[in-house]
């Protein structure tokens, strides 16, 4: 039987719907400040890694590989909660983010430029929260 | 010349690195409660109207059309701030939600189900934050 969208959306299985490249969005947040700190993508078994070890898992679409975050810098994320949406195509983790930083640039998230709003013409992005927490170059060993 | 990684980076122009169909991953939280309301996506026209009239604007991809968020139910987003991610293809905004919910299934959030973490085999999601604040058959119209 087709599952119905009724199921997705109000239903309690977890029925993820993957794009044609069998990926989902997921969206970590900072449990304790709120805080966007990166957007990436979780394919199948990215998200039954992260729901089975409490520790974040992705799929790297440009490495086109399966990766813990953290399994190269140490600075693993804790899940503390996991959500799905409604048509459950995009995951939330709030976590526990260890070390000083998710982005690889070396700062704590990777939203580090804000877009001043109410302009039409070219958009000219502002640093915020953009300063360095961690050395990148030294963290990921010249890969970055 | 073409525009080196530094640029995306570490720049302060605004380049969106839209996929293969134009769009960027869009996340809005609530302002206030700093909960994740919805993830969409925003195509260069939803990205440019949402800065210039700080109100959300995205792409829907299931209709292929343009849509201001509350057009039809009254909820629009009044965006107090727009982050763009580190390789810029992913925004995040922060907003004040007008209206009871942002989610077409009637909830303030899209993520009103959680998955439980340390399980392995079949996971049942649960209900988090999952009361309804309005009627979606009343404010849609009965188009959901």
């Amino acid at each position: 039987m087709a599952t119905s969208s009724h199921d997705i959306e109000e239903g309690l299985a977890l029925l993820p719907k993957f794009d044609a490249d069998g990926l989902v969005t997921a969206v970590a947040t900072d449990v304790v400040s709120g805080d966007v700190l990166m957007v990436a993508h979780m394919n199948a078994e990215a998200l039954a890694k992260t729901i089975e070890t409490g520790e974040a898992w992705y799929f790297s679409r440009s490495r086109k590989k399966l990766w813990k975050k953290g399994e190269e810098s140490g600075h693993v994320q804790r899940v503390s909660e996991l959500r799905v949406d409604c048509d459950q195509d995009a995951v939330w983790i709030k976590v526990e983010q260890l070390g000083p930083g998710a982005c690889h640039t070396g700062r704590r998230s990777c939203f580090y430029r804000a877009a001043p709003l109410g302009q039409k013409a070219a958009v000219s992005l502002t640093f915020s929260d953009a300063e360095k927490t961690f050395d990148p170059g030294a963290v990921y060993r010249g890969k970055v």
